[in-house]
């Protein structure tokens, strides 16, 4: 199946920005049924330094189980990712399938399996057809180079459900001629949720990024972004963001360009992190929901996905009703004890609910009508704290149901 | 707006049988936009034991703070129902649409207020026009009655998005001239999740009740049966299980009938529960999904439900589609520490997985004819140890998005 680009997709993307010592290629092997490309080589001419974030997910993916096992070392010379079929719970066969490819790429490439990164994304449950994905290598490794269109087109060939690929450039000025710059590619449209959704983003930088403290900037840009989106509350098992600071190339951050450089990581995850919900499957509304007031940043999150998840809520959106009971009800299946004396409500600049009553001077067709956007900002108030948290959904509709009910057929 | 009673209502349902010492009878008092009743009084001649459960919603409705107020006391005259409105968040507005009402029912009818349950289910948010339910008191008592036409009526009464009015009805035999009767009457469709999503349900029976160990059994049965049944995720404001014993007529419960007596209790509460998953907004399909083999019931459940309110399961079995990777997700997403060796998956009896493999002799156009039946059982084993939990969904259809985008307008 293929389904028209969402009405959500962003006009213009921001593309790769060329990068020494990081090279790609992609091919069809035939693991998708329609003749688009699914397989992808991603190579670095040196070992570089690598870090991942992988879902939390108790049946996690072969390729999840297998980075997750080699994470430590944090040294990558290639990765390799397919669509069409997520390798997993296939028993043996899927462990299988994991170690004849790491062999042939080990052979093919000579770099040692454990600096080889796979990812996969598709259908659950069916046997990899390895073999498909084996008999490319050779070819993928022909075709690598370092072209921006090779990497829209590798951005193309990791998509599943998703009507459009996803990528995004940062750059950071470092001295006059010397420049900073971070690439990103992601996937996801469905089956997205905290934690890591059948996501998956793969992200390069010439940034030297071996201070220790870098790993922890790092998590905490994902939990801002790639974690605080969610399109229909369902955690995948393939799920990873992976940054890589390349060797080759590399520019060393000082003090004061390194807050930069991860304001500029954090923007280009959140651009991405934005693609996907962007592209949630049938949305047809982009939802920022903002939650202040409360104890923690994790109540505040806690209470925004609420929101953020409840079926009702989303339908509500989809048709453009403010039927704000349904914020309160959501708000209050959080587990986040509130008072609802506190709580305050507004979509856009329209104040619906103000310390616990209906505000005096609410106007509803006003609201309705801001409804009717494609963009729509929640903001919700239930205490005088100053902690918030801010997550990012799509509106529920027909759509995600015809998608869903006829996945596989 | 009313919907086609839904394709998975009971053909039959079991009448309420004459018990004396309660009547009941229902107006339409305005507050549903069509001419259909909308309030509900039932009245016990002798004050009577009452228990209660109710939402754990941090944002309750009036009549849920009310109530809660007042159950320690366990004692019942009246119950008023009304349809049309939740008197959710109506700030002080709220509380003294309350008082007003219960005031005016105390001089009606000469009982004290803290004997007065109250129970509201309709739109969140929007004030109660009290002055609708109170102008209708006089007309209510004077049409009290025990005829089980009038308790049908009232089924109906308290219907919001129902598209059919549940009741029934269980029978304990005491000797030869004696019986136990339990009544019961249920609402629900939406908003409907562990922990008395919108749903409300009063059973009245003529059995003593009065032993302690009798409202620690009650609350079993609520866990076993409408906390164990969602159709969306979405907890509601306003939920209630009152069950009460009537003074008048008792029946004495020996420690054999007395067993006998719970058993039929949760028959009836999970047949009630059932027509309120077979009602859920949109179904065509009623899923009975079993989850055995982990370390506590409690994990049992939290698999259930992850698997329950799975919109890429539900979506899957809207389309006939044994999908059964999305069942593994939601195994995976639980927060449910599981081995996937020992994952084992059968839709009816079709295995599907036999310990973390897909079975040798698996049929999928079997699996996927069986699917297409209007009940659909799912057996998810988990592992080796005895602990098991059932709860039961249905389907999420187009029709779900339709009813609920529109709610209001």
């Amino acid at each position: 199946m293929t389904f028209p680009v969402s009405p959500l997709a962003p006009k213009k993307m921001i593309n790769f920005k060329k990068l020494e010592g990081v090279s790609v290629s992609s091919v069809h092997c035939g693991l998708k049924k329609n003749k688009k490309e699914d397989l992808v080589l991603i190579k670095f001419s040196h070992p570089s330094l690598i870090y991942g974030v992988f879902t939390k997910s108790h049946t996690p993916g072969e390729p999840i189980i297998w980075n997750k096992s080699i994470i430590k070392k944090a040294k990558v010379s290639a990765i390799l990712i397919n669509s069409g079929n997520a390798n997993v719970f296939n028993g043996k066969k899927g462990k299988e399938s994991v170690r004849k490819i790491l062999n042939k790429l080990s052979n093919e490439m000579n770099v040692d399996t454990n600096e080889i990164y796979l990812a996969s994304t598709g259908v659950i449950g069916e046997p990899l057809e390895h073999s498909k994905i084996i008999s490319k290598i050779p070819v993928l490794i022909n075709k690598l180079n370092n072209k921006s269109k090779s990497w829209i087109q590798a951005a193309n060939a990791i998509r599943t459900t998703d009507t459009y690929a996803k990528y995004h450039s940062e750059k950071v000025q470092m001295g006059k001629n010397k420049s900073i710059f971070i690439n990103g590619l992601a996937k996801g449209s469905g089956m997205i949720a905290p934690n890591m959704a059948t996501m998956l983003s793969f992200i390069v930088t010439n940034a030297n990024l071996s201070s220790r403290y870098c790993l922890k900037q790092f998590r905490q840009c994902v939990d801002k972004t790639f974690n605080s989106i969610t399109v229909d509350s369902d955690m995948s098992t393939s799920d990873m963001v992976l940054l890589i600071s390349l060797k080759n190339g590399e520019v060393k951050l000082n003090s004061k360009k390194s807050k930069l450089f991860f304001d500029k990581l954090e923007n280009l995850m959140t651009t991405l992190s934005h693609y996907i919900v962007k592209d949630g499957e049938g949305a047809k509304k982009f939802i920022t929901i903002k939650v202040i007031g409360t104890d923690s940043k994790e109540d505040a999150k806690k209470i925004a996905f609420s929101i953020a998840n409840s079926p009702l809520f989303k339908t509500a959106m989809a048709g453009s009703d403010s039927n704000w009971g349904r914020i309160v009800m959501a708000i209050g299946k959080s587990g986040v004890k509130v008072n609802s004396k506190f709580i305050s409500i507004k979509f856009g600049k329209n104040t619906l609910i103000k310390n616990g009553e209906i505000f005096k001077d609410l106007n509803i067709n006003k609201v309705n009508s801001y409804l009717k956007n494609r963009n729509i900002d929640l903001y919700v108030k239930v205490g005088k704290k100053k902690n918030s948290s801010t997550v990012w959904t799509c509106d529920l509709t027909n759509k995600y149901i015809s998608i869903n009910a006829d996945y596989r057929s």
